[in-house]
């Protein structure tokens, strides 16, 4: 049995012979960041070595830049790893997702036999107040994803605040995936970091994956002000995770200067863009914030897309979502251009 | 709270501002082979995409190598990934480890709340008959490491194959953990691969880490004939857990012509040298068949050595073991003259 995950691109280039242009993944249209190359490339030689199982380097780089003391900083083989380190540390009773969510939460949370609420969001998929009286129920653990994915929302940064104090009031846990926050236009009004210290259940998730385009060396973060879950987490996992080409890619993605502003200047022009020529093709588009963007068509568009070299995320998969929801990233110009027009066609 | 594990060279770095002689790895001296450096390098590009969570070129070509069908292979990141992911899919109620043995066994298990009945191997650390009445207990689980780390003993061939019949008989999942086994003057003697079809029970564990000196980029498999209990030591972790420059160092290791050769020849001549003037030291040593040997002093030697620009395992932490226990990796030649010196130096 093979894992699927997204749109395979591994399967079409075993079948088709050529690369096909990636929707599927919601990472960086930049590519790999110069220094970030060079620095892989410059630690192969060292990859003889076990990596230092603690990051100590890199939790400080982490440190330096969040602004946060470096015994705040776990670094993890990508935001996933970290998710199911922490389910097996917590091995929480029950736990409170939204739906649609990022689809790891669930996973993790079931390799450990919980139980799982869920808190349904209805179209356009916004989290209301209505969260918090679940929360006084005292599950063991609320995860959210701030943005969402797949469905590119925010949470209201005033109502974010009050679910942490709630969750902080009735000891429970709380786990924020700001994986894709970078990519947000104005992502400093969104991160709870300045709420670290005061709240001791709330646990921040970072990845470079996304937003530095280094999906594929596998390196994530959390920040929290409880030492001691922090290293339960730790422990609830091999020593290694984060190998020696990951340490050296993400100090060197904290030295890049100009990439992160050119990332986000490109999302913020061709976000929009790319909404509207969805919308014009009749399609029912979700306001996403984020690097992607979820839509709704009752025509199926998966097939066609892909025998035109096009990879989309079909949602069939997400809780609360069916088969007539897609998620496509935000690519550059020429890109998001040939995913326009390959609809035109079908649609049309 | 850091992590501690092995003979921790970053902090050496980081105290001394220098690389120490670290024999606490139990790593191929050689170093990463020119054509893995070269795929790690290469791969940096194409590092903005998430990895194949199948690692179908990889498994394809493990597969090849050894032997096997190709849904046989499991990928994971490193051995370590592999039995924490493992540990998560059983969930076994009581599992039988022997002690001393490689401690991750114990942490993964005990992550999962197992009972844990240790069978204990007296000097000089030979496995015997003995486990074959605990077997007839019916654990859940066996885990051996074969040839077994620290002590570098291998199982007698025939005594093992009764312990994997044993095991079928009476339902116990055995994991075999064969990541040193490539270091053995005959491998092939030691290697369970032959009787994967027939007993179903059977999960075998191979690294690329020590044998290829890529430790850093975390890479190991799983070889069993029970596809359904693979699928779901897969699912009991993030699906993207081998990296992108991890599955590329793969393929490269295993078109590795001269290397594998190269490096038996030099562990065959350097470990009888290195034990030789370690018992000429008055130091008692385990006559170990891989790549390191352990040894007794009832000196204290780690912080002696260490003071000398050397790095050895202290076996403290090995359940079995003590303070006066010692694990030295076999190196180049020269390497393993300078540890015999400062030892004279230290004991003399």
């Amino acid at each position: 049995m093979k894992r699927m995950h997204g749109g395979d691109p591994t399967a079409f280039v075993e079948s088709r012979g050529f690369a096909p242009l990636d929707f599927s993944a919601n990472i960086s249209p930049l590519g790999v960041p110069e220094g970030v190359r060079k620095a892989i490339a410059d630690a192969a030689p060292e990859s003889d070595r076990y990596p230092d199982p603690n990051c100590r380097a890199l939790c400080a780089a982490v440190a330096a830049r969040e602004g946060v003391p470096e015994d705040r900083v776990l670094c993890g083989g990508g935001a996933a790893d970290l998710i199911w380190r922490s389910a097996l540390a917590l091995k929480p009773k029950r736990a409170l997702l939204a739906a649609p969510c990022f689809s790891e939460y669930e996973a993790a949370l079931k390799a450990v036999e919980c139980e799982i609420l869920f808190h349904p969001l209805a179209e356009p998929f916004v989290l209301t107040e209505r969260i918090l009286p679940e929360i006084d129920r005292r599950p063991d653990l609320l995860i959210l994803c701030n943005p969402n994915n797949p469905t590119g929302r925010t949470i209201e940064p005033e109502l974010l605040r009050r679910i942490v104090r709630r969750c902080e009031e009735n000891a429970v846990r709380l786990m924020v995936d700001e994986c894709f926050l970078d990519f947000l236009d104005e992502p400093e009004r969104h991160t709870l970091k300045a709420l670290l210290e005061s709240c001791s259940h709330l646990l921040i998730l970072r990845a470079f994956t996304k937003f530095f385009g280094m999906a594929g060396v596998r390196l994530g973060y959390a920040l929290c002000a409880d030492r001691a879950f922090l290293d339960a987490v730790d422990g609830s996992g091999p020593p290694w995770s984060v190998s020696v080409p990951a340490q050296a890619a993400g100090l060197a993605a904290l030295r890049e200067r100009d990439y992160p502003e050119r990332l986000r200047s490109l999302i913020r022009t061709e976000r929009p863009r790319l909404k509207k020529e969805l919308e014009t093709l009749g399609l029912k588009v979700i306001p996403g914030e984020a690097n992607f963007l979820l839509f709704f068509c009752a025509a199926p568009l998966e097939e066609a897309l892909r025998n035109r070299g096009i990879l989309i995320r079909s949602c069939t998969d997400f809780r609360g979502l069916n088969e007539n929801w897609y998620r496509a990233a935000v690519r550059a110009p020429e890109d998001n251009a040939r995913l326009a027009a390959a609809l035109r066609e079908i649609l049309t």
